[in-house]
């Protein structure tokens, strides 16, 4: 499955607020193995948005948007949902009854505007808003899912962990593809070094994926295999692991989220050894992140 | 002047890293009066990378692109910005001695994988970087800017203020649009109330824009517009200011960036007042700010 992230807001196109749900998003879709194809962030404007969905339409299977809910002029993301799926917007009286609640709670009065934050697509399934009021829609058209959220984090992040991810996990569960990834970390060598090191790529990966991801401690290498089976897939990843090791194995000193003072920290306790650091330029850094 | 940002790189759409270059030259452009329509996110993949540059070469002026600069098999930028172009890559020998002195400087050999990063577009001009290896490219066809940018932030922030913020203050000088923005800083009301209060829109902007971001403070209404010269600019902005002023008034603390405690200070201040604070879920926040 293929997704395209649409993040809508003028906000985050002048720069004054980071594209945080581009990134939490595409962590989540990752991890259930939906392969995240791309991310656009446009402004709140009806052509923009129309011409945006169009080509997630044409290009993924799974169009997640964000942001343009809130209840003011320039929030125009569902009305312009509603066109593209030539259909109407319609008070949906659960949705209602949840903003009147958040209210109460609140001992806010509702006012007209906020009682208009009810009204969703009529081919669309709603999805409860537990931290704000805007709701989130869930549209299927054509073996496609589209998804609506608002772009306040705290607000999309309790509709992911609340509904989104759960109702994906069923999906991807009757698919039969499977994709693993697997990071050794390295350091003591340059990424461009490491690269030359490594030799023929196409006969270690034999087209399977292989990407080098720099940091100031080293560089990370992410595998990732796509197989039909469980199996198939972990006897790839081995197999390609293995001949990585052959390789550079000298340079690889963990995986995954391992960092570097743990596994010092590991090697030095499973020997019975300790540490003694004398920094200079360093100012403490290494004594600090040893000791956490 | 319209600008069309694209940043390259799997680790973006996977969520390991957050889009903070997108953010930004999103600022940075703003504040040039360059309006940044659309910001895209796609992977190191030579199909999606063509028909993105295709894209943005269609509906903006200035195209800028981070990422995919870096020595291993998985950054196809340069090539594929060659390929779009129907140019060559070609050695670059001011490239190639500053990144000899890269190297030196740090007492590291030169392997024939770092060499290569010396090559760039044949109707390329490089842009020199002080912080790493991997040069930029501005290119300029049919009236239309291209620049390519490494992906890593401080060398990407280097360039930019190096080189391309002063060239892109050059060519919109000769430009004679003139846009401005203002800030009103809210609290006290909630965006629909807000909203509401304002009445009809149309009246207050006459076709200038506003815009309505709330955070948890309160709500900040951006006012911007659009003319032929500063006098009128400034006209407009004034106008529209005082039609906001005249509904919602006793709403707006401040302007700008000023935070509601530096405005509480300003006033206890001036008026040789001062206060005290009685906290109880709020932790002393209250005290922090004001102390701050």
């Amino acid at each position: 499955m293929n997704a395209y992230l649409i993040s809508i807001g003028d906000e985050l196109l002048i720069g004054q607020t980071v594209n945080t749900n581009a990134s939490f998003i595409g962590e989540k879709l990752t991890d259930l193995n939906i392969k995240v194809k791309k991310s656009s962030v446009i402004g709140d404007d009806e052509n923009a948005i129309l011409s945006e969905i169009k080509l997630a339409d044409e290009s993924a299977d799974l169009i997640i948007m964000t942001g343009g809910l809130g209840p003011t002029h320039d929030d125009i993301t569902l009305k312009t949902i509603a066109k593209y799926f030539n259909t109407e917007l319609i008070m949906d009286n659960e949705v209602l009854s949840d903003i009147k609640e958040f209210f109460k709670k609140r001992g806010r009065e509702l006012n007209k505007i906020n009682e208009e934050q009810a009204l969703v697509p009529k081919i669309a399934k709603p999805i409860r808003n537990e931290n704000g009021t805007a709701p989130g829609s869930w549209i299927e058209r054509n073996k496609k899912i589209f998804i609506s959220m608002p772009g306040v984090p705290g607000e999309m992040k309790g509709m992911m962990e609340n509904y989104i991810l759960s109702k994906l996990i069923e999906i991807m569960e009757k698919k039969s593809v499977v994709i693993l990834k697997k990071n050794l970390l390295t350091t003591g060598i340059p990424e461009s070094n490491l690269f030359l090191a490594l030799g023929d790529l196409d006969e270690i990966l034999e087209g399977e994926k292989l990407a080098f991801l720099p940091n100031q401690f080293g560089v990370k290498m992410r595998i990732t295999v796509t197989s039909n089976t469980q199996q198939e897939a972990e006897e790839k990843l081995s197999l390609i692991e293995q001949r990585i090791r052959l390789k550079v194995g000298r340079y690889i000193y963990g995986k995954e989220d391992e960092t570097l003072e743990s596994v010092v920290g590991r090697l030095l306790s499973e020997r019975g050894l300790t540490i003694a650091v004398a920094e200079s330029c360093t100012g403490g850094l290494i004594s600090s992140r040893l000791t956490n």
